[in-house]
């Protein structure tokens, strides 16, 4: 039974895009319908019918809110997304980006390629006003649940106009989806002091200096994993550096603990030890992926190599992102933002 | 007994550096020196001679070769380098540095603040042909044993000639410290493949390929502690967000990895695997610090928090440093490089 005081919360899910599509899609698109379908959650696996409804069949989907729509046209591993995207109009991300574009659904998820769905995003949705290229960014869940850093890579040179927007975009995630009142935004610098930083920063520093926002300065890298602030921004070059190194030393610590603690706990409480390192340690993993800010739409783009577990965790954060309106408020946000510059100027 | 195969190594110790001086430097430079004293190490201790007696009197120094050259003036916590140095010209630090210019000394080693050492270094060493600030760089001691990163901190705002020093000095480290005969050179990147990358990133590879360099490309975060190049170079403010980070992340990981163990391994055990832990996400604390390169001298400067065993480590990384030859090497490379660029213009 649907619960009627809510509005049911529709997305697309490519059912094409990622390394273990359609198969680990359709299971976690189930997964997710199965656990929160009541809660109002209805989904769209867009692809090639056949195969999603072979992959279907293996599940009981009676009144599952789970549908399909064929995608006819597919992209192959490695394809230019420009070229790949021209040549095939059908294919079923540009085709999930339609039914956002045209209202059906509130938001779409793809384990795709970066390129590929960023491109289509781009093309079909658009990015908002005063907005150059979308950004990324996470909650860092775990590790400093009350943090939310920017960008991890989709802006690898910026300006400090970029680093702006990503105060104004985590600001607004950090009220809405963690429900803190007047989030405190800090540039991440190579020390706290003003004065500080790279020229981006030292120049960031003097626009947030005295803005709306409640700005409290740098932080260093330190303060990422101590939650020293509820919006972290840098630039996309730095954030995916430090994303990747954070896994990467995940892996590494896990490795050696493993040695040291194997024969003095059980196999269980090793494993166990293990990964809550890896969930504290690979902070998009868990979570699937990340949302793709500044497009006029809600996209989730996750990890190529996630399965049903991830995929089902990305719809539910999406869905979580729809019902606090962190799409529209961004979106007016940006709207207010660049009727006050065109006052300005 | 000194082996006299070997020549004796002479190391200035800022007595007065750091927030433990001149107790725990006095405790740490004995210790250095009662295990490798007598494998051809001398230590001059600058500072207060009064204060550096007191010290020294709490220890049996027969036969070690420690000495003690008196430097008058102190400069307190919170001044100005530029201003406190100009005013106290006998402050231990400038005494340190002269003794090295002098060259009574094969290198300098200070705890005090980064600023202090590295003004002094600079007006009384200078740099080294072409080359405009210092760098700093470590090795991955533990993590990544076969692998420098460069830079840590001093250069905020790199060009890509910035970066081909940091190249150069690397590969020299790898070689003489590491025993590498060809050393990895890798740049860090938001991914590896060419083309990927900031500004600077992009305009440094083109300038590392087909150089006389082993240059493997673009490494991403997760090949630092992967260790998928020996010398790995970035941007001063990328390289100490990211050391800092690492340090912040491994506070947060034992504190978290303590509550779950405590209770199923003995306290001792407990203890071992949080202390390896921070071993390995406290690079630059394990050791002390770090060598700065570029100037013309060879200068250590540790964490103002170093007690006895970081001076004691910092002095024996010295040692090792100086009979590995490592800046006379350098030294050459850029006097080679500094005539190559002239003749080519």
């Amino acid at each position: 039974m649907h619960d009627l005081s809510q509005k049911t919360v529709r997305v697309a899910v490519d059912a094409m895009g990622g390394d273990y599509a359609p198969r680990e899609i359709v299971k976690g698109t189930i997964q997710a319908v199965r656990d929160i379908g009541s809660k109002g959650l209805e989904v769209i696996l867009v692809g090639l019918e056949d195969a999603i409804r072979r992959e279907i069949t293996q599940y009981d989907t009676t009144d599952l809110p789970v549908y399909v729509l064929n995608a006819g046209e597919v992209i192959g591993d490695g394809e230019s997304p420009v070229a790949a995207l021209r040549q095939r109009p059908d294919a079923s991300i540009l085709t999930a980006m339609r039914l956002l574009k045209e209202g059906k659904v509130d938001a779409v998820v793809s384990m795709g390629s970066t390129g590929m769905v960023m491109v289509s995003a781009i093309q079909v949705l658009g990015t908002l006003a005063g907005i150059k290229r979308p950004s990324t960014g996470v909650i860092l869940h775990g590790l400093a649940p009350n943090t939310v850093i920017f960008d991890l890579g989709t802006n690898v040179d910026c300006k400090p106009r970029d680093l702006l927007n990503f105060a104004t975009i985590g600001s607004i995630i950090a009220q809405r989806i963690l429900k803190i009142d007047k989030p405190t935004v800090a540039i991440l610098s190579n020390g706290t002091e003003e004065g500080k930083g790279n020229k981006l920063v030292k120049e960031t520093y003097s626009l947030l200096k005295g803005s709306k926002f409640n700005f409290i300065g740098n932080v260093e890298g330190n303060g990422i994993p101590e939650g020293d602030a509820n919006v972290i921004i840098c630039d996309g070059f730095t954030g995916n550096v430090l994303v990747k190194f954070c896994e990467g030393l995940g892996d590494v610590l896990i490795e050696r603990l493993r040695v040291q603690l194997e024969g003095k706990l059980s196999q269980e409480e090793v494993d166990s030890v293990c990964d809550n390192l890896f969930a504290l340690t690979h902070i998009a993993d868990i979570v699937g992926g990340g949302m793709i800010y500044g497009l006029d739409g809600l996209v989730w783009i996750g990890h190529g190599r996630s399965k049903a577990a991830q995929l089902a965790e990305s719809i539910r954060q999406v869905k979580l992102a729809v019902e606090a309106k962190v799409f529209q408020e961004i979106k007016s946000e940006f709207e207010k933002l660049q009727l006050k510059d065109n006052t300005e100027i």
